[in-house]
């Protein structure tokens, strides 16, 4: 993502340096040349390298990210610099060709000024920017990243572990169905460290997980008993969700 | 679903005879008159009315059902009649306009002739016909229908009772998601004694909730204990499902 905004930010027409593992600059070079800092860096390795970096920084200047949560990397850039601080969590991957009617989320940290150019300079590229806490923001991932991870890896799993005939499973799919598995076919592009930080490093997933399993295994009851009005009563509550859903933002 | 394919002979130039609650005909004069009979009954009453009809059927004329489970159903049909029998599972709702492009699941029971002439006729309509034993197609629907929408209602039933709020959630959602959300809103559409019905009356399911639940409980495990080689080692698994889901029939 470091490189594809590297490209959105020379689109836009500002000179842009980067420093990466074997490029001209080093890191130290940036911190104290640029006005504005965006890191893109494994959460794994992010504290250590703020550490270093965000003292180098003059007060006039702003420093983002581009991790996948927020809420201790937004505290950790503010315990090491004195500048301007916002992170930003793009929720696209870098094969995107355009910011347009993507989603960004940004969470306040320090300042308002370059907030609001960063903000007004993704808003005019079309991006849809969500101003969030950082800490609601790492809720919201809870279910909307981790969860969602959680049960497309169980359900990969089972089905490999099953050894049922995917194919005959594909052939008689229904579209919800095979939704679901074009979804899992794309885990096959993605990067597994970024996933596991995803799971393990935000302290809401765990309970999100158990809240999850909690109802699976109240479900799992009902059925095996076949108590028909219990599951019809839940099926309803479930319903009246989606047509909250449905009021909302989605179809 | 009888409607739509009332529809849908109508519209490939046979003659229909209809019977319901407030027809003109009733189910026996239909069973008397017609050389295809075509079963749109709640699975719930089916063995009852199939036990009623299936004598009444010319030995030359042909029975099929649509119901979403096919193993009790066609050795239901099998058993109370001497005519040819076929079972039907159309893997789409009656919000479609068209058969163009659709799946149709087609269990073979007793006779080539008509079998051959239904296949034929989705066929040269567009629809995708899948043929498989009627035990075969419930274990792929424990699978694809009856997981499929377990996993889908305890994601609503948790996000509804933790009280998360929803909107924020979709406007922070990664674009897998909200194809979650978009397939749980439809949800708000559908019959919940259909859901009822699948989940209960398909013998295979409660053997598939279990396979999922049990790497469910595993993998809480490895995300519990931070265990990021096991975390991967299963990620990468499930990328090779992903892989052979690409080469099969996926994007």
């Amino acid at each position: 993502m470091g490189k594809w905004f590297a490209g959105f930010f020379q689109d836009a027409g500002f000179p842009v340096l980067i420093s990466d593992l074997d490029t001209e600059f080093t890191s130290e070079d940036l911190a104290r040349q640029c006005q504005v800092l965006v890191l893109s860096l494994p959460m794994e390795v992010f504290p250590e390298v703020v550490a270093g970096l965000g003292p180098l920084l003059a007060e006039s200047s702003f420093m983002t990210d581009l991790c996948s949560l927020k809420k201790t990397q937004v505290a950790c850039m503010m315990e090491h610099t004195r500048c301007e601080v916002a992170g930003t969590h793009p929720l696209f991957g870098p094969a995107e060709d355009s910011i347009e009617g993507r989603r960004v989320a940004l969470c306040p940290g320090r300042g308002k000024r370059w907030f609001g150019w960063w903000e007004g300079l993704l808003r005019r590229h079309g991006a849809l920017t969500s101003v969030v806490s950082a800490e609601e923001h790492d809720r919201a991932m809870a279910w909307a990243q981790a969860l969602n991870h959680f049960i497309l890896l169980c359900l990969g799993k089972a089905l490999e572990e099953d050894g049922v005939d995917l194919e005959k499973i594909l052939e008689l799919a229904p579209p919800s169905f095979e939704r679901q598995m074009k979804i899992v076919s794309r885990l096959s592009r993605q990067d597994p460290e970024l996933y596991a930080t995803i799971q393990m490093s935000n302290p809401y997933t765990v309970r999100t997980l158990e809240t999850f399993s909690q109802y699976g295994e109240a479900l799992k009851k009902i059925i095996r008993e076949r108590d028909r009005s219990a599951f019809i009563d839940l099926f309803k509550e479930v319903q009246d969700l989606g047509r909250t859903l449905l009021v909302k933002k989605l179809d």
